[in-house]
């Protein structure tokens, strides 16, 4: 877990120019698992990049943020192969949480999120399959999106679990992040309304105290924006306690799936806690599977019934500040599991969730989570936005 | 699993002169799993040594051996923290199989077993837990033995599983393996003797047909001198295929019980077979432990009946003979599965085995295994110098 002077990949940066375009002044930085042609696709894994092919194309996200004039300002580290949600990387060093010197900066899109945050780059894009985005956004105090699941192409990206996987982006102020989502998504924010605002016990439960506390003035903000707020739970009796081993029963199987070729072939080099969770997902049944499956149904019809009228859920997106360097295995696998049961909503559902980075605990950020029905993306940009200009 | 040029480890040569004695013509190489005083033991993986103090002694069969006037060449490669018996090593290179060209030497002790087929030292020290002396000795040629279970002191050596953990030894030919023994065992060779000769049929079963072959003539030699063979099955109605399981639930949660510590600490780093043997580990049940205990005290009852009273046993050391280099992790897994069912007989006894390389299948070594009741280590000995003069 040795600290890093940056987020950026060791040795040469590897910088792209952009076309003319909307994003013409922005310069973006990328996480070591979106494709680059001509460059390897590391995924901050000693041996992912030497045993895949060279792209010969830019990953989708990558091309359309050079069409539209951005200039790529460099790859950045990883967890690897995107396993982990604290930051922390054995093998190419642990990227600075600019925000909250001497901890960590949350993952798997450390690097990304730390380069954003220390001003290195305008914005950054990230990978989101178990909170990847939402995770580095809240420690670091940025703005990111796990976007609706399937609505983008992720195509030139390393796979994770596809159920789960998303491309997102991080940056540091609304009006960046408004200006990159409208060419990613090709289109312009709506107007920040909803039909209310909905804020889940259960989940705010979750958060430390002085987390929760930090956190209420953006969300009579958000209130005073979009109408009272009325009080939910995402599930019922503590359920939600249950839905980080459930999701990752489903993550894990797929991720196994996908890798378990490479690895009966390479036999390849993990930090232990990534084999590990690799191995554990090679023991899991089909039995188990279908078990979680039935959890994740179970959370898709309570979101639907939520959100999909058009109101707005707010939850932490973390449970606390960003944690220090240096801890344990057991510490990481402890603090790790409780930011999962905040992530495992919008995962699960395959909803977008956007952080808002408005506040601090203990002099360290830590965000508000609006979450919204499939295809609301542009809409809590659009309240990103109007948040911050009041 | 690149292959190297030979089985020391990478850099400058660790040489040690011994005192006057006994071995004062011999030299002798040493796994990187025994320490020597004032260099680091980092049981060839990346984070052990850097992460352990250096230590100030030798390892009391390093210590005994110097004494004896023997020389030391140097520190040779290990499957990582002695986990594998097939002898590749993802982050070292796996050590070349003088006997058998392409081909896997055999492990955990690859490297010592390497060097002296390859004529770079007279004999050298391994450490067998579970057959991690016996299958190299038989895939490279040598003659080999894995001592009775705490008959010597396992000092300054790194464990893995304590109860059974032993630490032996491997010579190119018979006058030298006797000579080594007498000064580590203190004891002279008695007579080449035995109430009778038994012959495993259910151990002959799992060898391909090719080292039956093999090995038959051996087995005859072997019967002309100690009396009679008689068939006889170590287990009952094909118990034995399920010992390797049984064997490895005891093994791996003793050694995830000494290094979880370790591990949680560092997060260390591993080839992805190691990581996930440990993680199996991790994971193992009380319940499981105890009930492959059970598996255990019926191997030992069962071994007691067939040797207490002084017979010795033959069965083939490993089922085949080197596999080739490239193998897939499947691959590797079902062939160390098939050679754990014929090593875990001893291993869960804690009898004395010792392999005669005495023929060859296919142009490539297989060994031929003597076993005795406990103690009778010296008596092994003996039937390999009376053999070996025929």
């Amino acid at each position: 877990m040795h600290p890093l002077k940056d987020g950026f990949l060791p040795g040469p940066r590897l910088t792209l120019t952009g076309s003319q375009g909307a994003l013409g002044d922005l310069s973006f930085a990328t996480k070591d698992l979106f494709d680059v042609a001509g460059t390897p696709t590391g995924a901050s894994n000693p041996d992912w990049g030497r045993t895949h092919p060279i792209p010969t194309e830019h990953a989708w996200m990558v091309q359309k943020l050079l069409d539209a004039g951005a200039a790529l300002a460099g790859k950045t580290i990883t967890c690897e192969i995107s396993f982990g949600i604290l930051g922390f990387n054995q093998f190419f060093g642990t990227p600075p949480n600019p925000a909250a010197p001497g901890c960590l900066p949350g993952g798997s899109s450390s690097g990304s999120a730390s380069v954003v945050a220390a001003g290195l780059a305008d914005f950054a894009l990230g990978t989101d399959t178990g909170g990847s985005v939402r995770v580095p956004a809240s420690l670091c105090g940025l703005y990111g999106i796990r976007p609706t699941h399937g609505r983008l192409p992720f195509v030139g990206v390393c796979k994770q679990a596809p159920s789960f996987d998303t491309a997102g982006w991080f940056a540091r102020d609304a009006a960046t992040f408004v200006r990159v989502s409208e060419v990613i998504f090709g289109e312009a924010p709506p107007d920040p309304n909803a039909s209310g605002l909905l804020m889940a016990e259960d989940a705010f439960a979750v958060a430390d105290p002085e987390v929760v506390e930090a956190l209420m003035p953006v969300v009579e903000k958000l209130a005073a924006l979009l109408g009272s707020a009325q009080l939910t739970t995402l599930g019922e009796s503590g359920e939600i306690a249950l839905w980080n081993d459930q999701r990752n029963i489903i993550q894990r199987s797929e991720a196994w799936a996908g890798i378990r070729d490479w690895i009966d072939r390479e036999n390849p080099t993990f930090a232990f806690n990534v084999a590990r969770n690799l191995a554990f997902g090679s023991a899991i049944t089909p039995g188990q599977v279908e078990v979680a499956r039935i959890a994740r149904n179970r959370v898709v019809a309570r979101a639907r019934m939520l959100l999909e009228g058009g109101a707005i859920l707010c939850i932490p997106t973390t449970p606390f500040t960003a944690p220090p360097l240096g801890l344990s295995l057991t510490e990481t696998d402890a603090l790790s599991g409780r930011i999962g049961v905040l992530t495992s909503f919008a995962g699960m559902a395959g909803l977008p969730q956007m952080n808002l980075p408005l506040c601090q605990a203990g002099g360290k950020p830590v965000g508000l989570s609006i979450i919204g029905w499939r295809g609301a993306d542009m809409k809590l940009v659009a309240i990103a936005k109007a948040l911050s200009l009041e």
